[in-house]
């Protein structure tokens, strides 16, 4: 039942995030390498820049972020030479004691969906992170391969339930009382019975900017007990104390996510070490 | 990289399937290098069994498809070496003439979702195929980047709308009368009127194991004009009577998919181009 030692040896995910976050605070540094981002850093859009940018930011944010997030997407694009880059940033993540998650917001069924978890949750994996994005579309027990997969290794995994953009409320707000958005929720608490301790390792992404979208839709996430990943802060409109106000209860779950702001501090180390505290202090203070 | 027309020297990605269904007739074969298959075949589960798995499925097959769909978790298991392999596949159907669909059930929002189409539908990307499958749990609107390169370049996109998992339902029926299931194929319909000719560029996933769904969730798939992916074909329990039964009206824009049927009778060309020949006569049947 309740293993939170893994077959793996190693601790569960969640236990691993919630002492992160107690020991460093609530702070995940998108690693985004956007090509908008690259020229301003004065690096080539290609795999050598990728590994640059990338590998500046780890080193220079790992003490300080309980967690760091590579944008999947953006490593993709530069096909096979971008994946090597991916599997060196989330190896350097491991040996720098930093959690990585792959945000890849992969979703399938079956021995397909089994292939995913393969990908990112296995031991001996290339790709193998701490932990990945999921997207549900094809329903909350299809990623059944991947949830099952992380309990087993010790990793863990971030379902989308609740997006800020404006589109996303056709998909998300459908059901009324038993919205789309609910229901995911509300099978990540299940879900989360399986985790003894504070910190369930079946997490969920929830826009730091949703507004009042979360009582609105009647979303319970303190009783999901799990780390609820929060992108949007900073570059894309939230403050700390927005995140304080919008998730209320469940603000002790909390992971907020900045990218933009923080990369755009660099390339200097210094600079983004001090962004990164600065963001870091403000979602402390809450 | 071998040289690529231009978008705008390419045919919409509609025109170019629709006239290879006309020719060749509605059959996708998958390209899904599952463990199990491999084994069976007698080759390694590394990038080197990948890359003999592939080769030989799409020289088999490419006369006789008129689209094959490598399925893109079962290469990103294997890491970068494994994304190497589906480069060389994308690049090799083009050199054979067969249409290509990445099945990778992409989806984010913004300058990330500009980025996974970039990966997949840009000219001169490595991983350029001729259409990409997307999930749109973030809302059909959010895959907008996606789209609108696909016109560019005259490429294509699958999205998700109902699949025969009993799980899937859980999202894609939910909303009544306005269910998400039905507001996706209602955007694709609107989207798919940027194309002229009988076949748009916009297509959907539809199982072909959904029974009545279609009706019972009142989609009119035929209204969509864009091609109908529907795997399920043979070993997952659909025969190509089922498909014309289940689509009706819609048929003729259905590209039936079968995967684990034909690779079974692998490793000989031989075996596999009879399998897929029965297969296709089984559909042109209808």
């Amino acid at each position: 039942m309740p293993e939170q030692v893994s077959g793996a040896g190693r601790e569960s995910f969640g236990s691993r995030l919630g002492a992160a976050m107690a020991s460093r605070g609530p702070l995940c540094v998108g690693i985004d390498p956007h090509p908008a981002l690259l020229k301003r850093w004065g690096v080539e859009d290609d795999a050598a820049g990728l590994r640059q940018f990338s590998l500046t930011v780890l080193e220079a944010v790992a003490p300080l972020a309980a967690a760091v997030k590579p944008q999947v997407a953006l490593y993709e694009r530069h096909g096979s030479a971008g994946i090597a880059v991916l599997e060196e940033v989330l190896a350097a993540a491991r040996d720098q004691s930093v959690l990585s998650i792959a945000d890849a917001k992969r979703g399938d069924i079956g021995s397909t969906m089994a292939a995913y978890a393969d990908a990112w949750l296995r031991d001996g994996s290339p790709l193998a992170a701490d932990s990945v994005t999921l997207s549900p579309y094809l329903g909350f027990e299809s990623l059944r391969p991947a949830l099952d997969l992380a309990a087993e290794t010790g990793r863990g995994v971030f379902v989308l339930a609740l997006t800020s953009n404006p589109e996303g409320a056709s998909v998300q707000h459908v059901g009324g009382e038993d919205s789309v958005a609910r229901r995911i929720t509300t099978a990540a608490a299940t879900e989360n019975a399986r985790y003894a301790g504070s910190l369930g390792s079946v997490g969920l992404v929830v826009g730091a900017t949703v507004g009042s979208a979360l009582t609105d839709l009647d979303l319970d996430l303190a009783a999901v007990r799990g780390p609820i990943l929060a992108p949007g802060l900073g570059a894309q409109g939230a403050t700390p104390a927005d995140l304080r106000a919008t998730f209320g209860d469940a603000y002790p779950l909390v992971l907020g996510t900045s990218s933009r702001d923080i990369l755009s501090a660099g390339p200097r180390p210094d600079g983004l070490r001090e962004a990164a505290q600065r963001t870091l202090d403000g979602l402390r203070g809450q």
